[in-house]
């Protein structure tokens, strides 16, 4: 018992954390190079992999290229500002993130067209492992590069109060990867999905992923830079956030506050050590999981996933409770942590209700009369999804600071996201079946193929769905961490108490400010959305005029893919910037401007409202998507594909495309990043 | 001098309001006799209004029995709670506004008719002077019934600071009012509106307001009852409760704040007073203002309402610096006064910008690749419209409270709606064109009548959409003047400091209530507009099938009106409930359950959230509405009434309905209710 202590108080806590990473990298390293092994299909089926592999990576490479310029104009503000250690564990954060990134996205890539040659060569369970395995080396590399920065870091800053507040620049240097990638991602795949399926499905009338639209590669790209690379930058980045949260929490709490809730008062530096060492015990539940899927992977997929997900959560539960048990804390951090990752747990099931039950059916019933009432439906059932998510938030942040003052919010914030691992694998094996399922249609494989990818897709949109419950709910809880963080923290700087009466109009200002912030950048990437997929379907559109015998399917005739890349590679890359500056400098404008108060309410305003979009646009952008498949499944009486009502659907789906993978994911990075950038300049901003 | 300062301070003040109330309701009903006189023009002219009339009559006194009810449950509940005085002015309030929504509408369908025969017999000046009469009336009544009201209260609690809390339950019964004609109305007039436009104008291809349409008399109906009584409402209550706020703010903020800002701390019953005063001098404005269009409506109709609306401004505000001047205050409320005003004026000048500019072209450029790609430019351009109007809001706020203080925000709301009775005038002579227009069309006239309607409704449709945003901002400013008040008002009763710490965990939690209530009753609203019109869509649909020659216009073949008023009078009925529930119970529940700080959570929450919604959705709906009309009137290249592009713009003007005249508005209310509801029960919450 004692030396578990001992590790927590002491830098061992920080070596066995970059361990476990190295082991984690190894692992997933592994996974990588036996997914290499599987057969890659034909050489038609290889051909287009390459395509998309080469689109996804160029773009990668030159949204880095873009990123890296404005790390490093931060990491020089930093280091002028706070000093060079903050602008080393900020470039740090900023590296591991793009490494996760770049690491996932390469399985992905390479994933894909193996699963499809696994469904022609072997079915469905070895179809289910490969993409599985694929998502597994973005899971594992996404929790341990999070373990070995922390790690690093918290060995060389985390044994003093003082230091601790060093390594927010890890948070935020991941944060700010998170936001390019999310809304960069975001805009690229929504106005290559938009523009092929506008002109391809509603005015050519030819099926998704047909070989003769022009956009379908870059349709394929964007679904590896959305789903995969922004996807897995985000939780990467709430999952760092969360922790370090948790860690400045204990840090800054008052010896009062720790006797109050874990019995005695001497217990700073164990609590301060739980977060990293409960990431690590999650980290060790997700490796089973992932690796586990050698064998569940008989099972029907949907049950595949569910076993692996539960033996994840039971273990991640029982090595908790284990861990904290023998730390003499009580058990009061159990139940903090516990609250949260039920309400995680809860609010995907009440995200999956929505987009996949009687609203649902609501959608698909109103789209008999025109694509209005469709869009209409829609709206409503966005908004009133949004609900009972914001009523489990509420209650998991009564019951974790009922358990453990501020630093239990933080823990049930860590306690959604310990099991990083295991989510994100089941994330990213979503878009992997995607794209396997538009390789087989491209490659005009028979129709067993796809009905095989089929099944597995439409099981990744379902786990997409929860997936971004999750990550919204994961979101608001690293970001209101950070938030009573910064308080903390600023009371710790001036050693006084500090208020953020809601009533004090400094504070007001801060919270309609907030929520400018969040309506301009709503705006900006909805806008970004339909402006690059405006120029997308003029290009499909010439394409299909102007080149001979390419709508007919003549043999050797080829379209244009590339252009269509470039179309929205440049989109993307141009349109990220601005919703990115203002993350970033409005938090600091205000906190300069008007005093820390008014930041606190900024933060205020824009975690209530950015919460709420996500909420909304995410789910209603669900709906909107099953909605269409209900019907072309042919659940409204005589109603089927291309009727009445599904054209009504298939417009209120294509609304709802940027909505659930554009603005509606470029929220929750959005209020984490202003909570981050707002604890980071609480030293300037209380001089 | 001396002798207003005398007024101000005893009961003068509230009898000399109670004068000009009445007066000002003599003045209303001399116009109102006025109208009557006009012709009503040729009998199927007068047969189709007075269809209108009896729908329009016959919903508000079904919807006033129902409401009957709550008011006499929730009057029980407080002479209970606080006391038979606040029952009384609760229901004093209540009937008040009341009597307000059934003297406008009661002119407003009298007007309507008698506008088209102008238009008809005597040309433009004369059709413009008649509508801008019957809206007089409606401007005229809320702010005499708002005086008249005000000053009996204030003459009977209002000069001790022990039962001036009194006079909230005025505020609360005239918000209840307000709450149902505005959540009844937008859904009765959407209702009626969408599914008359779905079948009529998409399907059977025949123009508004058709005569063989058999929803066009609901949705002249409609546009009475929301427009005009659910509008009215809306003012009148967001004119009381700024005034109130203002009352209470001064009786009970400290002798130090008051000698800080106003010169010295003996000035409290003047400060109480003059909200009233002001309040007055824009009644005297407003009736010059509204009896000079016997003059001015010989201009062009745009300017004629130009200088009416400059006339009045120049007035209050040269009779507002006299006023405030002559107090011994120094010019302090002047300058807190000019900013709110300043701020309403320049949030209405945003939101034509954003409903009639280039924002409007950009969504009628993007219904050119159809539908969805319309719908997703237009929910664009509402989310990026909002953010200028909180930024004005937040600047009027920390204008307002750098010269007055907390009673300085409260200022800046009257001095907002001081000139209510111009206010409410224009916005109600729109829908009275617009019924105008409707009565022309359905009795045949010839076009030049018609034309003088369009270019009057037209009109109507610029001043409705500058008037909302109007709405929105001194709802706005209103309710975050009862809110500060709130907090004021416990330190009173408590006698110590009390703090909302916006990272105090009960405050958070009440936060994200407060979000929860609004997203709530917006997606019940929605969806209740969706039903309805669903509804609606089906009746008509069964009338053009089962009633022979309908569609071909056979002569003496009549449609069924009366059903279709029935469909939306009950869906507006039942539908009106459970919205009107949430924002009158959840501030109870909070209040009693988590205690009065999580109550000051959901109030900021409730309002960042509900104002925000508000502006996107109105001016959403106002954008989407003109690049329909933009493309009718062939700015886009190629396309006109009836081409794709066309169709889409249609369907994204649909969408848009209830966002502008029913959701959107609805929130308005939601963030007064909410406030005004929390104020109120301070005394029991604190107990």
């Amino acid at each position: 018992m004692l030396h578990i202590v001992e590790a927590l108080s002491h830098n061992t806590i920080g070596q066995m954390a970059v361990m476990v990473g190295v082991i984690g990298l190894v692992i997933a390293l592994a996974v990588y190079t036996r997914i290499t092994f599987f057969s890659t299909g034909t050489a038609k089926m290889k051909e287009i992999s390459d395509k998309i592999h080469s689109g996804a990576m160029a773009f990668l490479k030159a949204e880095y290229a873009r990123v890296f310029v404005f790390v490093l104009i931060v990491a020089g503000l930093l280091h002028y500002g706070l000093g060079q250690d903050y602008a080393i564990s900020f470039g740090f954060g900023a590296v591991c993130s793009a490494l996760a990134g770049f690491i996932g996205m390469k399985a992905a890539t390479k994933g894909n067209v193996r699963t499809t040659a696994a469904a022609k060569d072997h079915g469905k369970a070895a179809a289910l492992r490969v993409s599985f395995l694929s998502g597994g080396v973005m899971g594992l590399s996404v929790a341990s590069l999070g373990l070995l920065g922390l790690g690093i870091l918290y060995g060389c800053y985390g044994q003093s109060v003082e230091t601790v507040h060093v390594i927010l620049g890890f948070s935020m240097g991941a944060s700010s990867i998170a936001l390019f990638s999310r809304v960069g991602g975001g805009i690229y795949t929504k106005a290559a999905d938009v523009g092929a399926d506008l002109v391809g499905k509603v005015e050519a009338g030819i099926p998704e992923d047909d070989p003769r639209n022009p956009g379908v590669i870059a349709d394929n790209v964007g679904d590896n830079v959305g789903d995969v690379a922004g996807m897995g930058a985000d939780i990467f980045e709430s999952n760092v956030g969360a922790i370090i949260a948790a860690i400045t929490l204990a840090a800054t709490m008052s010896i009062d506050t720790i006797a109050q809730y874990f019995g005695s008062s001497d217990q700073r530096l164990v609590l301060m050590g739980l977060p990293l060492a409960l990431s690590m015990v999650g980290f060790a539940a997700s490796v089973i999981g992932v690796l586990g899927m050698k064998w569940f992977s008989k099972l029907k997929p949907v049950k595949a996933l569910e076993v692996s997900d539960i033996l994840t959560y039971v273990l991640f539960i029982g090595g908790s409770a284990c861990l904290i048990s023998s730390l003499n804390l009580g058990w009061n951090p159990f139940y903090a942590l516990l609250s949260g990752s039920l309400a995680g747990w809860l609010i995907g099931k009440v995200t999956f209700y929505y987009t996949s039950s009687k609203p649902v059916y609501k959608i698909a019933h109103a789209s008999k009369t025109g694509p209005a009432t469709n869009v209409i439906a829609g709206l409503a059932v966005g908004m009133e999804s949004a609900a009972i998510p914001l009523l489990l938030i509420a209650a998991a942040i009564f019951a974790s600071f009922n358990f453990g003052g501020l630093y239990g919010i933080a823990l049930a914030a860590v306690g959604m996201l310990s099991t990083v691992g295991q989510t994100m694998t089941v994330d990213a094996c979503g878009p992997v079946a995607d794209n396997a399922g538009g390789i087989a249609e491209m490659a005009a494989l028979p129709k067993k193929v796809r009905d095989v990818t089929d099944e597995l897709d439409a099981l990744g949109n379902t786990t997409a769905a929860t997936g971004k419950g999750f990550a919204i709910g994961s979101a608001a809880l690293t970001a209101l961490s950070l938030f009573v963080a910064y308080r903390q923290a600023i009371e710790y700087t001036i050693g006084t108490n500090f208020v953020i009466d809601v009533t004090n109009p400094e504070v007001i200002i801060g919270l309609f400010l907030g929520a400018m912030g969040v309506m301009l950048a709503a705006a900006m990437t909805m806008n970004s959305v339909g402006k690059a997929a405006g120029a997308m379907v003029a290009e499909i559109r010439r394409q299909f005029k102007e080149i001979k015998g390419l709508l007919k399917g003549e043999k050797g005739v080829e379209p244009d893919t590339e252009r269509c890349v470039a179309i929205s590679t440049k989109a993307a890359l141009n349109e990220m910037i601005l919703p990115g500056l203002i993350a970033i400098f409005l938090p600091v404008a205000v906190g300069y401007g008007l005093g820390a108060a008014a930041l606190g309410g900024l933060l205020a305003g824009s975690l209530v409202t950015g919460v709420v979009l996500a909420l909304f646009m995410a789910n209603a952008g669900g709906a909107w998507d099953n909605a269409k498949k209900f019907i072309e499944a042919g659940h409204i009486k005589g109603e089927k594909k291309g009727s009445h009502s599904h054209s009504a659907a298939v417009i209120g789906d294509t609304v709802g495309d940027p909505f659930k993978d554009t603005t509606g994911p470029a929220m929750n990075i959005l209020v984490k990043v202003m909570a981050i950038v707002s604890l980071m300049i609480v030293p300037l901003i209380t001089k």
